[in-house]
């Protein structure tokens, strides 16, 4: 992945101001994003919404698309549930911050624009692929933990699949009888007793 | 759901001519869409498109919503996998067909186009939500056979939702291996006996 300005000044430890300015702008790129959708994130409008001379984010993000890259690396730090070693419980709890990301953070929107881009702007996929690779990397190493291979894949993806088809398909997201439900039958369909 | 002027026609038995007509604008109207995305379906672009003077178009669907709504109608008449009575035979094949409807004919797109713009345009969750229940049934029927309730839909997304991840969040439809992984776990985990 190549790296924009905003990772070298991350990596090097820069002046707390910079930071700040660039916690400020990512927010208004995703604020931007949800709102009003893929054509408005551009550097003129986010400097609007965050409150900065345009000249500002030109400077730090020249090319589009590293500012969309950054932004969905950012909007992609969203809090996991933390672990509590029983595998039942950590998957119900991890598909539950799921659920909630995509209720209090609009993930929805989020990957809505990121599936319906990714079809259509080759350089979208880099970033799509980066930011779900991180999403349901918790989930994996979950399931890794009892299946490998295509078992592994097919019960990831249905856990995955459940929320995104809730949330996006049917515009619900799925409650909680139905997550444990789910949970419940990836278990024993891989074998892995219940208490 | 509101009737458009052409549901009407099509239960009078219109004329071949007029039927032709629509067909032709329908077919055009989903290539408009995928190929051009959700705002380049108007009815002067679909006109040309369908090779059709755009005072046709306007005359049959006087709103772009209904246009859109008739497009979407046609769209779902995807074939879908001709059962055998053996369940799991019949959740591989079901979920087959879907991946094939994604490859074949671009229903990533059009689910992506519509899960975006559904979260946008109040009009959009009628039509999203009646192409996706036509959609989603015969797994729905087919697991409906072994569970109800909360398992039900825990199942039904997951196998549905399988699908979705894959071609909308990772670009990759699901391999046979990991298709058979799923409705396996899935039976298990509904305490279905496999052969």
């Amino acid at each position: 992945m190549r790296s924009s300005p905003s990772d070298h000044e991350r990596r090097a430890g820069v002046d707390p101001r910079v930071a700040r300015t660039h916690n400020d702008v990512l927010a208004a790129a995703i604020a931007v994003l949800i709102d009003d959708g893929w054509d408005a994130v551009t550097q003129p409008n986010v400097a609007r919404a965050a409150g900065y001379a345009k000249g500002t984010v030109y400077a730090h993000w020249p090319e589009r698309i590293d500012l969309l890259r950054d932004a969905f690396a950012r909007y992609g730090e969203m809090p996991h549930h933390v672990r509590t070693g029983d595998l039942r419980a950590d998957l119900v709890g991890e598909l539950t911050s799921f659920r909630t990301a995509f209720v209090e953070n609009r993930l929805d929107r989020a990957l809505a624009i990121l599936a319906e881009r990714s079809s259509a702007v080759p350089e979208m996929v880099e970033i799509r692929d980066a930011f779900v690779e991180d999403g349901e990397r918790p989930i994996r190493e979950l399931l890794g933990t009892i299946s490998a291979d295509a078992k592994l894949e097919a019960a990831a993806l249905m856990l995955c699949g459940l929320v995104l088809d809730a949330v996006l398909l049917h515009g619900t997201p799925p409650d909680d009888a139905v997550i444990e439900a789910a949970v419940d039958q990836v278990l024993r369909g891989l074998g892995h007793a219940l208490h």
